[in-house]
């Protein structure tokens, strides 16, 4: 692997001795708790889930702001199902933004920012499988 | 999307109104931090390295359990390198798997842990593109 240092992301995760509980982060960042039973924190899988909607939220965070669309609150939900069998993988993704600060007569280039992230920016889901359901729905509230 | 509640994932992240940090988590576990700027917690491309080194993690110290080959410290490293135009995905991992507890002659059986999790039944790497250039090291320490 031979690259400049700013195309390389590192992070460690240690097994804390305590069931499925893993502690760790980024390098350079405050530590994390991942739980397999996703008691002592979200499991593995919710950590892509999580991943995916931070990816995408902060897309459309920077393109509304270049485009001058006022954002006051954003949430994103994130629901995935996984296939019943090994290695239980996710099928299919549903993302819901709930907006709150786009006028009515923002709608379309709020439309514009989610479909931007989606075809063009968003690094985490282009690492994701091009087969994987997607579906995204909007919400101004 | 119609499947048995068992099968599903559900997450959910808001923006604290600060610079790219969202807080969020699962529905049902505490609350995580996610940072695209890799400050106040990891950025969402981490996440989806954690998430990685969690579900591979797990697999190895289940099937390991299984084999009766004993685990005292587990220690899953991840590096990651991006794409350098956008989307910026993820183009090849490094995993490195640094296991104290088996003997020298466990050596074969910790192999194969990892190559079944690899090959068989971590969700998460399945999740992601089929075309990932994947590396793992075992380091027995």
């Amino acid at each position: 692997m031979s690259s400049s240092e700013e195309n390389l992301r590192s992070v460690h995760l240690r097994w804390t001795r305590e069931g499925r509980v893993f502690a760790g982060g980024s390098d350079r960042g405050p530590r994390v708790t991942l739980d397999g039973d996703g008691v002592a924190g979200p499991s593995s899988t919710e950590f892509v889930l999580l991943g995916l909607a931070g990816c995408m939220g902060i897309d459309v965070l920077v393109i509304l702001e270049k485009s001058r669309v006022p954002v006051k609150d954003l949430e994103v939900g994130v629901v995935g199902e996984r296939a019943e069998s090994a290695p239980r993988r996710f099928k299919s993704v549903r993302l819901t933004f709930r907006v709150t600060g786009p006028a009515p007569e923002d709608q379309a280039k709020l439309e514009r920012a989610v479909q931007l992230s989606r075809d063009t920016y968003c690094s985490v889901l282009h690492t994701l499988r091009p087969d994987l359901d997607l579906d995204i729905r909007i919400e101004r509230v």
